[in-house]
């Protein structure tokens, strides 16, 4: 398992605004092969600052790369430009490998 | 639903050192009331560190702070002298809770 996390450093007073417009935009992970679910988290709020990290399951990296590949890839992210004004900086993108799992 | 990550950076050299004591150690985990699932994950290398994060999902927060005080928590914790040697400074815990969900 693979999973791919985008961190948003929001300042607060955005915080709603970004997540009205996450909430709304159009996901086509559902069509990909190897997706298995996505969150969007709410994380610590610190200096008048909410981390916000988008959270997406895949079966494996490989299944991720496509992704990034895909012409639905690019679709999801034609409107990146509305809450780029949101956020500082650009988001902080880190994969992660599953090295253990319990449940 | 709320995931609870503890993020450990490591330098190269000990990377595999701290998996093995990961891997080796009793998680108390699957007693816990609210628990969900457990990922331990390594994620991106940079400037000879590897970014370590053990990823549980909770129920909810409250399940989450009532683990936090149990018994079983601070038996799952007394071995962490092991792993404290083989990471630097003290790891970063972030707590997220779902704003959205597509699976």
């Amino acid at each position: 398992m693979y999973i791919a996390m985008n961190r948003f450093t929001v300042p607060l007073e955005n915080a709603e605004a970004f997540e009205a417009l996450w909430l709304g935009r159009d996901s086509h992970l559902k069509e990909m092969e190897g997706f298995v679910e996505f969150h969007m988290l709410r994380g610590p709020e610190q200096d008048g600052k909410v981390l916000f990290a988008s959270h997406t399951v895949w079966r494996s990296e490989e299944a991720f790369r496509a992704w990034t590949r895909s012409e639905a890839f690019r679709a999801s992210h034609k409107g990146a430009g509305g809450t780029a004004k949101l956020h500082e900086g650009t988001p902080v993108f880190e994969g992660f490998s599953t090295i253990q799992h319990i449940a």
